[in-house]
C-alpha cells in the first residue's frame, strides 16, 4: 500500500522525476504494470506503467533519492548499502528510526534534525544518508503534540489508537479477522508510539538528540476502516492550558514546510473542527490531500487536563507522504 | 434490540413466566409476531409469538415484574406509574439510575444496594419499586474495577471505549455513517461512564449512597461491530499492584449471583485471557452466554500503573441480561 | 445523498449557477450549512454554504431549471406545480418516469426523446416541462444494452443486481441490517429495472413511445457497499454476437453528450476491462468522474448467449449526475 | 475454516470418535491447541485440545474414516494413498468430485450413488474408498433443484451467487480487498456450479453415471459476509410449475438422511419463507444447525418461469457438515 502511494505521489511531482522502481527478484525484469497489482483507485500513473522493475541493488538503481517502503527486517541491510553507495534514502521503514545518528523527521516538527545527517555521514563513512519518518500513529499524535509542547509543555500522554487496515499492508489483515470485529493489538506498535515522539520532540545539540522528557502510554487497536488512523489522546500539560488554549495553538501552528511552500505540505498541518462527532476517518482522512491531521472534541479532562481526538491518513501523512515531504525539505533546504 | 433480548432471555426462564408484552399504541392490539420485526438469529420464541401486545399502562399489564427497555424520556413518567401501582420495575433506562433512592445494580458488585428499595418506597409512597442497571459500557468497566477496588483501591481511571452498533438500537446508526468509518462520539455516553461507576462502587449507609471517591475520564467511540463493547482501561490503584496481582483478583472474583446460583449468572463474571490479541468482539462477546466480561492484555502502564482491555456483550450483559439478573437477585434474596 | 450530489455537481458548473436550495418547511429559512448535515467527503461548497433554504414552492424558488431529488410520493404533485409555473424540472424521482408524455432520458441512449416535451406541454397546458432520468440500476444496465441493441438486437435479459447502500438514502439501511449480511430484496426495484429500459430503448414516433420489444427479468439485492451498483447480466441477442463483438460495440459506443462535449459527459460512456476480477465498486465507481459505466467479464453464456458484469456510481451516473446531464443536453440542444 | 468446522462437528458426535488430527509437517508433533489458532466462536473442544497432530500419512493416522479438507492440489495424491491403505475418505476437496467412479454425494439428493464405491474399489484395487461432497454453492443450489427436478423436470438454470468470505479460507480474502467492495469473480467456481449438479442429479446405472440433461449458467461473486452463500436462481422447468407448486414440493421434500434420522441431518432440508426480504445470511445461515437451506422470494419469472433466492451455511452445509453427513449415510446404510 505504501509503495503504491509513493508512486501516486511521485508520478507528477514538481521536484522529483520517478526514474526507477525496484522490487524483489520475483518482480525484477517485468514492467511495473505486469509486476504489480494496482490497489488504489484510478489507473496506474502513465509514467510508471511501462518502467522496468529493477532489483533492489545500488548498482541497478538509477536515482538520487531512494524512497523505501521495505519491511524493517530487509531495510536494515539494504538501506545501509544504498546510503553507503551515495544515495539519499528517505525511508518509511522502522529499522533506523531510533538510531542515534539518523533523523526521525516530521518536517513541521523537527526540521533542524536534518543536521544529524553530517553526524551520520561522519560516523558511518557514508556518502549518502538515511532519513526516516516515524510510525504512522506517531506522526498523527506528534503533530498534535508539537504546538502544545512548545506553548505549555507536556508531562504525560495517554493514547488509544484505532488504526486502519491499510496500515498492515494489503494482505495484512484477513477479512475473516476483522468483519464485525476489532483486534485490540498491533504487533510492536505501542512501543513505537511510546518512544518515537520523544526523539522527534527532542533537541539536537549538534552531536546528539536530547529526548523530550515526558511519558507516553499507548493502547493500539485495529478496526475495520480502510484508511485513516484515529488517535484518542489524554494530555497533561506542564503549564495550565484550557481547551480553548489548545485549539488556538493548534490552529495557528505552521512549520517550515508551510513557510517554504513545499509541494506536498498542507496549508494547515492541523485542522481543528468544532462538530461534536468529528474527526471521522471517511470524512476527514483526505483533508489537505491526505497530509493534514484533523483534530476534534478538544475538551477538559478531569484527570490529565485535556483530551481530544486526532485523525490522519495513515498511508499518506503517515507513510509515503511523510517520506516525500522529508525529501522535499531536504532538497529545498540543502540545495541537493 | 434490548426488547428482543429481554424476550429471548425470558421466554424459557426458570423463575419467570413471560405473561405480557407492552408497547406503544401503534402496536397495541396486534399479536407480537405481527407487531414486531424480529431481528435476532433464530425464530421468535413460541411463548411470545401469539401474545397480544398491550398498551404501556399499569391497568393493562398483567405481571409482577416489569422489564423496561423504554427510551429515557418516556421512562421517567411511565416507570414511576408502574412502581406506584405496585409493580417491581427492572429498568434498563437511564432515567432513574442516578436518583438517590434508586438502586443502580450490578448483582456481582453491589447487591446490598437493593436495600435502597425501602428508602425509595418510604420516600415516594410507592407499593412497587424501581431497580436499574447501569449503562452498557459502565457495566463492563465496573465489573473489572470491583475486584481491583476491593483489593487495592482505585485512584484514577482513563477509559476509551469502542462500542457496538446494537447499542444505538436497531436503526440508531445508518450504514452510510459507519461502513469504512468510526464515529468518535456517542451522545451522553461519557457522562454516564464517568459517574455511574462511582455510585455503584459507593456504600449504602442505610439511608443514602456515599459515592466511591476516585476519578474516571472517558472517550467513547462507535465502531462497525454488531455486538460487543470493548473498553480500553488505564488504571491507577491506591496500593501498588502488578499486572499479575490484577489478573489474580479478577480471576478469583465471584459475587452473590454465583453464590446463589442465579440462572442468568455466568460461572465466572470475569474471564482473563493471556493471548496477546484478545478479547475480540466476535470471538468473546458470547462468553458465559453473553454474561461474562472477558479481560485481556493486562500489562504495566508507565503513567497510571496498569492497563488492560475488557469486552462484554452490550445487549446481554450490558442491558437485557443485566435487568434480568437484577430481577433474579431480587426474587431470590427478597423472597418476592 | 442525491441532493448533496446535486450540490456537489452544480456548485461550479460551467452552464448553471446554483441560485436556490429548496427543502421542507422544517429547513426553510435556515442557511444551508445549518439546515443540512453534509455527508460527502470534503466541505460544503462555498457557493451553497450561506444560501438561505426556501420552501418547495414555485413562488419562492428563483431559477430556470429545478433539479428534483424529492421522494416519489411528494414529487407527483410538486413537480407538476413547478412545470405548470414554467420551470424545467430535471427529476430523479420515479413519479413521472413512465408517463406517456414525459421523457425518460439517458442522453447517450435516447436524446431524441426530448421531443416529447412538446407533446407534454400541449397535452398538459404547461409552460415548463418535466424530464426524468431512470432508476439507478436501469441506467447502468441500459447503457450497456444500447450498443448491443443497435448492433445485434436483444431478445431476453436476466439481471441480478448488487446495489449500494447510498441508493436507499443516508438513513435508508440501518447498519444493524447489513453488516455481515445482505438483503435479497429492494422495494419496487425489480419492476423499475424490468420496465424502464423498454421505454428508453423504445422509439418516439412524434406522438408517443413504441416500447422496445424484449423481456427483462431482475432480482435485486442490497449489499454492504457504500457507493456503486453492480449488475450481473445474461443476455440473448437477436443476431449472433460473440463476446468479442459485444466488447467491440461497447468500446466504440459514444452518444450525443460526447459529440456535444457536455461538461458532465464522460469521454467514454462504457469502459470495458479485461481483468478477470473487475469491475469492483471501490476501484471502478469513480471512473469518468462517476459518470462512466465499467463492464467486465464479458464471456459466453451457455443459455442466453453472453454474460457480463457492469458497474456504475449510483448517486452520480445513477441519479444526480444523470439529471444534470439531462439538463445539459436540454440546454445545449434547445438553446434554453 | 473447514478443518475447524470438522472438529466442531465431530468433537461430540454420536457415531464418531475423533481419534486423530493430521496436518502438514510444520504442525506435526505439536498439540492441536499449539498448532492451530482457533478461529470459531467459543473454545477449542476439550476432546481435541491435547491431541498430538500427526503427519498426513496413512501409517501415522489411526482411524476408520478420514475427513479431508485438503487443498485440491494435495488431495489428488494424498486421498488416493489413504483409500488404497483401506481408509474411507470423506472429502471436501474438489480433486475427485468429477471422477467417473467417485460418488459426489448430497445424501438428500443422490444417496444411491454410494453404490459407486464398489465400481471404484474394483477399478482401482482399493480396500478403502473416496466419497466426496460438492462445492459449497453447488450444494445449496442442488438441494433446491432436487424436488423441482423430480416433480417438474428442469431445462435451464441461470444462477448468480453472492458468496461468503469463509469460503475462501481464513486468509483467502484480505480485508483491504473487500471492505466497501465486492469481487465479481471466484476462481474456478462457475465451472463447478455449472457441472457438479448434473452429475449429482444424474442416475447411476450400476456401472456409471448418466448425467442430468439440462444447462446451468453461473456468475459468482464474493461479498463482505462472513458465512452463508446466497444463490439467486432463475429456472425453466420441463413441465409447467407455478411458484406455489415449487414451494409445495420444496416444503415437503425429505431425503434418506431424514428417514434414517442421521444425527447431522436437519429436520427439513429446505425451509421456505414467505417474508419478502429473506433469506439473509446473518439471520438464516444457522437454520437447522447450519444444515438447512433457506429459500425465499419464490416468484414468477417472465423469461425462465420461476425465480427464487436460496441460502445456506457454506462451511457447514457447504463443506464440513456435508462430509460428515456423507459419512453418517455411509455408516448407517453400509453397516461399516
Amino acid at each position: 500500500m505504501v509503495g503504491q502511494r509513493f508512486i501516486q505521489l511521485l508520478a507528477e511531482h514538481p521536484y522529483f522525476e520517478l526514474t526507477c522502481v525496484a522490487a524483489s527478484e520475483r518482480s525484477a525484469g517485468k514492467r511495473y504494470s505486469s509486476a504489480a497489482k494496482w490497489y488504489l483507485e484510478g489507473e496506474i500513473p502513465e509514467a510508471v506503467r511501462d518502467l522496468e522493475v529493477v532489483p533492489v541493488s545500488p548498482e541497478k538503481v538509477r536515482a538520487d533519492i531512494v524512497f523505501s517502503a521495505l519491511p524493517s527486517s530487509v531495510a536494515r541491510e539494504v538501506e545501509a548499502e544504498f546510503a553507503k553507495a551515495g544515495f539519499i534514502v528517505a525511508s518509511n521503514a522502522s529499522a533506523y528510526r531510533m538510531a542515534s545518528d539518523v533523523p526521525l523527521l516530521i518536517p513541521e516538527v523537527n526540521p533542524e534534525h536534518l543536521d544529524m545527517i553530517e553526524v551520520q555521514q561522519d560516523s558511518r563513512g557514508w556518502d549518502g544518508a538515511i532519513i526516516t519518518n516515524p510510525n504512522c500513529s506517531t506522526i498523527m499524535a506528534t503533530l498534535t503534540f508539537k504546538p502544545v509542547y512548545d506553548a505549555f509543555g507536556i508531562e504525560e500522554v495517554v493514547v488509544t489508537t484505532m488504526q486502519a487496515l491499510s496500515g498492515a499492508g494489503y494482505s495484512g489483515v484477513p477479512s475473516m479477522a476483522i468483519v464485525d470485529n476489532l483486534i485490540p493489538y498491533i504487533a510492536k506498535e505501542e512501543e513505537k508510539v511510546e518512544t518515537e515522539a520523544l526523539k522527534i520532540l527532542g533537541s539536537f545539540n549538534g552531536s546528539e538528540i536530547e529526548q523530550a522528557d515526558f511519558k507516553i502510554s499507548a493502547s493500539c487497536n485495529r478496526v475495520p476502516v480502510l484508511d485513516g488512523h484515529t488517535v484518542v489522546a489524554f494530555l497533561r500539560t506542564s503549564r495550565e492550558a484550557t481547551p480553548e488554549d489548545i485549539k488556538r495553538v493548534m490552529r495557528s501552528f505552521k512549520g517550515r514546510p508551510q513557510e517554504l511552500g513545499l509541494p506536498t505540505a498542507p496549508p494547515q498541518p492541523l485542522i481543528v473542527r468544532e462538530e461534536e462527532d468529528r474527526p471521522q476517518p471517511r470524512l476527514d482522512r483526505n483533508a489537505g490531500n491526505g497530509m493534514a491531521v484533523t483534530v476534534g472534541r478538544v475538551r477538559e479532562d478531569s484527570i490529565l487536563g485535556v483530551k481530544y481526538v486526532a485523525l490522519g491518513h495513515n498511508t499518506i501523512r503517515g507513510a509515503a507522504g511523510a517520506s516525500v515531504l522529508n525529501a522535499e525539505l531536504l532538497v529545498k533546504t540543502r540545495k541537493l
